[in-house]
C-alpha cells in the first residue's frame, strides 16, 4: 500500500509535514535566474530551468527530514510544457532522494479521460513497445465531483502500482463552505464526499488502518477536521492551510489519530 | 466578449458543434506513426509529434465548418511534458485557422494558485521583462467545487483578456447523480452551481446575453438540460455526451434558447 510508505517514513522521521513545491519564478534568487537567462534568454526554457535548480537544492536540504514533498501542478503549467518539463524532473530528482511525491493537480474527469490523468501522473503509457512513465508521482490529488465514474480508473492503478489518490473533502478557503458545508438531508457536501471516500478505498486497507483513498481537509477548519478525522476511519488526511492561510498547530491537533498518525 | 466571437462563428457556419481532440496514439495512422518512430524511438517525443501531425491533419480538414475546438488537457498530459508541447501547438494552429479553442481542463484550485492557472491556459505570464502565453486557448473548463475563491481568479482574466470558461454543472456521466442530484434544500447541487455560474457572470454579459461564465450540461440528461436551459438564462452551455455517451439530437434541443442559441 502506497500511504504504507509514506506513514513508515513519516515515523521513521518523526515528521508528518509535507513540503509543497509551489515555485514562481519571483522566489528563485538572482543568481540562479541570471544564469539561466544568459543560456536561454527571458523565456520559458530560462524561467523551467531555474525552477528546477531552485527545487533541486530545496529537496537537497530536507530530503533527510522531511518524508515528502508536493508540488502542485498548476505553478508547471504556468511555465508551459518548459515547466512541465520541471515538474517531471522534480519528481524524479525527489524520488531518487527517497522522498514521496503528492502531485497537487485536483485532477477530475471520468472513463476513458480519468484514466488518461490516471496515466498521465500515477501510470504508464504504452507507445510502440514500450512503457513510459509521464510524471511518475506516489500519489496525486483529484476532485470528487464527477462521482464515482471518475475515481475508478485511480482505484484500479492504486491497487496496480502501488499509488494513492487524495479527494477533496473541505478544503482551506475561505469560501469553501459555500457549497460543501450545505446539509443534503442531515449531513453536508463534505461528509457526503468523505464518506465515498471511505467507500472507495474500502478494498485496499493497508498496514496502518488507511486506504490508498484518503482526503484533503483544510487545517482552517479544526472543528470539521476532528468530526472527520472521527467519523472516517480508514482515510489518510491530507492537511493543506497550515501557515500562510492562518491554520495552526492546535487546530490540526484533530487531524491524527489516536497513535499519532492519520495524517 | 469570448463567447460573443464563439457564438459569432456559429452563426456564421450554421454550426454549434465543438470538435473534441482526444488523441490517443493508437488512433493515429501507421504511415504518421512510423515516420516519427524512425527519427525518435518509440519515446514520447514521437509519439507527441505524431498526435500533432494527427490534429493538424483533423484542423486542416474542419476548420471552415466546425467552429471551435476542445482539445482535452487528459490526453496530452499521458503523453508528458512532449504531450503538453503538442497541446500548445495545436491550440496555436487551430487559433491561426480562425478556431475558437476550448482546452478542456476541468481545472480547480484557490487563490495564487488558481490565478497560476488562469495564467497558464488563458493568461500570460512574467518572465523577465517578457510576457509569454504559455498555452493561450480562448476558454478553459473548470470545476467549481471550492466556490468563488476557485473563480474568481478566472473572471478577472475573463474580463481582461477577452476569455471564458465553462464550470461544470451537470456532468455526462451515468454516476453524476451520486453528488449532483442529490437535495440542497429544496434544490439539487446542480441547480446550485448552475446558479452561481449565473451569478459569477452576471457582470460580464456580452451581445447575445450570454456572460463570460458558461456551464457543462451533460447530453445524456436531457431534461436537466431543458430546465437548466430556462432557468440560467445568461448561461452558455457546453454540452459533451453527444454520440458515443448515448446523447441523441432530440435529447439536446433542449439546450438551445428560441433563437437556437446558447450551446
Amino acid at each position: 500500500m502506497s500511504f504504507d510508505r509514506l506513514i513508515d517514513k513519516i515515523i521513521q522521521m518523526k515528521n508528518p509535514a509535507v513540503a509543497g513545491l509551489d515555485p514562481k519564478l519571483e522566489y528563485v534568487p538572482d543568481f540562479i535566474k541570471s544564469k539561466y537567462f544568459l543560456q536561454d534568454g527571458e523565456t520559458l526554457k530560462a524561467a523551467a530551468k531555474a525552477i528546477f535548480k531552485f527545487n533541486q537544492a530545496i529537496i537537497d536540504e530536507i530530503y533527510d527530514i522531511v518524508p515528502a514533498i508536493k508540488p502542485q501542478a498548476a505553478y508547471y503549467e504556468m511555465y508551459g510544457y518548459f515547466g512541465m518539463k520541471t515538474l517531471e524532473k522534480t519528481i524524479k530528482y525527489a524520488k531518487l532522494k527517497g522522498m514521496y511525491v503528492i502531485t497537487d493537480g485536483k485532477r477530475n474527469d471520468i472513463g476513458a479521460t480519468m484514466e488518461a490523468y490516471t496515466t498521465a501522473h500515477l501510470g504508464a503509457v504504452k507507445v510502440g513497445d514500450n512503457e513510459i512513465e509521464p510524471f511518475g508521482a506516489d500519489a496525486l490529488t483529484v476532485n470528487g465531483y464527477l462521482g464515482t465514474d471518475g475515481i475508478s480508473p485511480l482505484l484500479k492503478i492504486c491497487e496496480e502500482k502501488d499509488k494513492g489518490i487524495f479527494v477533496l473533502v473541505k478544503t482551506s478557503n475561505k469560501s469553501s463552505g459555500e457549497l460543501q458545508d450545505r446539509l443534503m438531508g442531515d449531513v453536508p457536501l463534505y461528509r457526503v464526499m468523505g464518506d465515498m471516500c471511505e467507500n472507495w478505498g474500502s478494498s485496499q486497507i493497508g498496514k496502518y488502518g488507511y486506504s490508498s483513498v484518503g482526503a484533503v481537509v483544510g487545517a482552517t477548519y479544526p472543528q470539521q477536521l476532528s468530526e472527520l478525522r472521527n467519523e472516517l476511519k480508514h482515510t489518510m488526511f491530507l492537511v493543506p492551510g497550515y501557515g500562510a492561510q492562518g491554520g495552526g498547530a492546535e487546530g490540526i491537533a484533530g487531524a491524527f489519530d489516536e497513535n499519532g498518525l492519520g495524517a
